[in-house]
């Protein structure tokens, strides 16, 4: 069974979005067992839609058309498919009943523009959209049967998920068995993982897929008919090899993960930013539930703010400079008790640094981050140098990530500092609590 | 003249990468004037190359190829173009003499896999690649010409901007004058934006384009060979008709014009976040700079830390609860004092609600939030509700723009409340700074 895709967009096309829905269902389909073979992205112009569901339908058996379904001007999806058929198009009684509901519930009416949405080319089987007003289609010409599907994220998604997937399942009869294993890592670079990992044999059937969202990179055990016992013995093999590296398995990201932690012990956060900027409190937040353990994030960012709202003593910073182990450790000692001694949490964390491109010194060049994390009576430091010429953003990526991965461990119960391959650390040092 | 590019590489087609390279090509070809007309993705099969080769340089003018050209096993773009022009591969003796001296002047010896990357197909022309190690080449085939290039971006941009886009250039009578307006809008839903500007006669040569990143859809007046004056009246006209929705022009975000405005006023901001839990402090401090305006930001999540932090009465939480404008206006206030009364910032704004999917009340369903901005002694409160059966995520991406919106008017001198076509306001009023 050949399986394509046909992105449409001039912003796709002209590169004013990335196109992350095509990987996004690339990566679907895989670990669902399907391969696809071939992507086309052409623009808004009906002839090059026409032309190319005329072409790619000669070639393919199922093929998903992503956008063009909106209530605009320029989407011609479905025009453009009534046109390479050679039919008109009609209204689509159940979904203009479905838009009219749809609109009442908000109180406003049904306007011309949304109407266009229920317009499919004649004999097209309508696939229902429970999340936006542009319904999916499928339509069959030539060899292939074409599968429209709304650009809007979310919506497509939703429709590959519930629709698409099950849809090529009953048309197919090659559906492998496949189970995907995922490793989140932290501090290894991919030539050197790739080396490492692709050095050894592996069960039949097992691929290796790396996936990289910096400054993470996930490593994917893709088994395709592989038995139980030989998946156990490849995941085994993977974690004996990457070991520390390692900060999540079966995570979409590292503060998934800690989130899970804190919820399930019970145990209590907070935090100081200076460096991050709100960016650990604001990726914790993003889970429902994390009020359970996260009391507080003060985002210090003039040193007032640390003196003032975190107790750090006007001496340190001047000793030692707002980006010390000094400071640092005084901020997360902080922040722990910033609600009164009674309610210090369990853990805290907090973050200084330069994140650049400009404020670096000959002291604290531009890349040079400190990170503090409290467990029990005592403070975990370390001060690391990360490439400032990877700029600001992968600067402040990193220490967040970092800043987690310190966090997860002090929860696990294991030392909070850890030796990551790429990253150089330039000190570390643990205070205890009483003598800040 | 018809432009294609084709990208290779099973990575990419199974969305193991998300494909900038084609994103930025897109771009790049677009802003010099030149339009793409397809792209086509395939993976690492030699079939499937020699297929693609065959088939696009029957229909387009230029194809750009974009990877394949490594030293290993899998990387066969020169082998299937060979195959599909029916030559053989032969060494191109300039590239190995590269190779040598770039492999003896790191100390180390050309490899056998490297030699590979000095085989080209015969009668190619060998494009030069000064920061790597794989050269580019170009071929003609049928009408068209096939210019690889390597994969890696660095290599890949370095190669377009020097020698693809020349050779573009020379190849082409029809080089457009092609500038692009953003407007960056917020509170007006696609179709009813579509139908106001959908509705209007604009200037021959205009194209309206529209981009969704929820909660924002940008508006883009792409002109193609369109004179200044017509360019600025289709500005007008657009302006015109959105008013109130544009919240940036020319921006690639909210915050950034937030930012803008702040350094250029060079007036200080607190923030209080409980909702957003910090997420609108790291956008602002996602930009170089922002130690200049920002002092601090409390991300008060329980509601100790409102009344310890931000100094929220206790009657207040408990007289109205933390989702009330009373609560907000308090925090308001009492972060933009937080560091001293000497200290009070210019702006300070706060953010409370309930972003579900548990915790909504009768009286605070989810999805309820309220928003402060204090200008001047005056804290401008407004209550709204958002659609909380679109997620926790909407929720709170919303409500960050709502409040990076509301501080943007403030600082512009404007009422800071206004009206979101698809946002329910439920209250809105102002306090005075001595009364809370």
């Amino acid at each position: 069974m050949k399986l394509e895709m046909i992105c449409t967009g001039e912003e796709i096309l002209a590169g004013q979005i990335v196109d992350t829905n095509a990987a996004w269902l690339g990566n679907q389909l895989m670990e669902q067992g399907f391969e696809m073979q071939r992507r086309t992205t052409v623009g808004d112009r009906l002839a090059d839609l026409l032309e190319v569901f005329q072409e790619r339908s000669q070639h393919a058996d199922i093929i998903l058309v992503n956008g063009g379904l909106g209530p605009t001007a320029d989407d011609l999806s479905a025009q453009a498919m009534a046109d390479a058929m050679g039919v008109v198009l009609v209204q689509n009684k159940q979904w203009l009943t479905v838009l009219e509901q749809w609109f009442k519930s908000r109180g406003t009416k049904l306007s011309q523009s949304n109407l266009k949405q229920t317009m499919l080319p004649e004999g097209a089987i309508m696939v229902d959209n429970p999340v936006g007003t542009a319904c999916g289609f499928r339509v069959k010409l030539n060899r292939a049967w074409l599968f429209f599907t709304p650009g809007v994220p979310s919506e497509f998604k939703q429709m590959v998920e519930q629709q698409f997937i099950p849809f090529v399942g009953q048309q197919s009869l090659e559906k492998q068995q496949v189970d995907v294993s995922k490793l989140l890592t932290l501090g290894m670079g991919e030539s050197t993982m790739a080396q490492l990992l692709e050095s050894l044999d592996w069960p039949a059937g097992i691929t290796l897929g790396y996936r990289s969202f910096t400054p993470y990179l996930e490593l994917k055990l893709i088994a395709r008919n592989v038995s139980d016992a030989n998946q156990q013995l490849a995941l085994q093999q993977a974690e004996k090899l990457l070991q520390d590296a390692i900060v999540a398995r079966n995570q979409p990201c590292l503060a998934a993960e800690v989130h899970r932690l804190l919820v399930d012990t019970g145990q209590t956060l907070a935090l100081a930013e200076s460096l991050t900027g709100g960016e650990i409190s604001s990726q914790l937040v993003a889970f429902a539930g994390s009020s359970s353990y996260l009391q507080h994030c003060v985002v210090s960012y003039c040193n007032l703010a640390k003196t003032e709202l975190l107790q750090v003593a006007e001496q340190t910073i001047s000793d030692y400079s707002e980006v010390s182990m000094q400071c640092v450790a005084q901020m997360v000692a902080g922040t722990s008790s910033a609600l009164g001694d009674v309610q210090q949490t369990d853990y805290a964390v907090a973050t200084s640094g330069v994140a650049g491109p400009g404020g670096g010194s000959a002291d604290n060049p531009v890349g040079t981050v400190v990170i503090g994390v409290k467990v029990g009576e005592t403070v975990h430091c370390q001060k690391i140098l990360i490439a400032g010429s990877r700029g600001r953003a992968y600067v402040r990526d990193l220490s967040v990530a970092v800043t987690l991965d310190m966090l997860r461990r002090a929860i696990l119960g294991t030392p909070p500092v850890v030796d990551y391959s790429y990253i150089n650390r330039l000190e570390s040092r643990k205070f205890a609590i009483a003598e800040l």
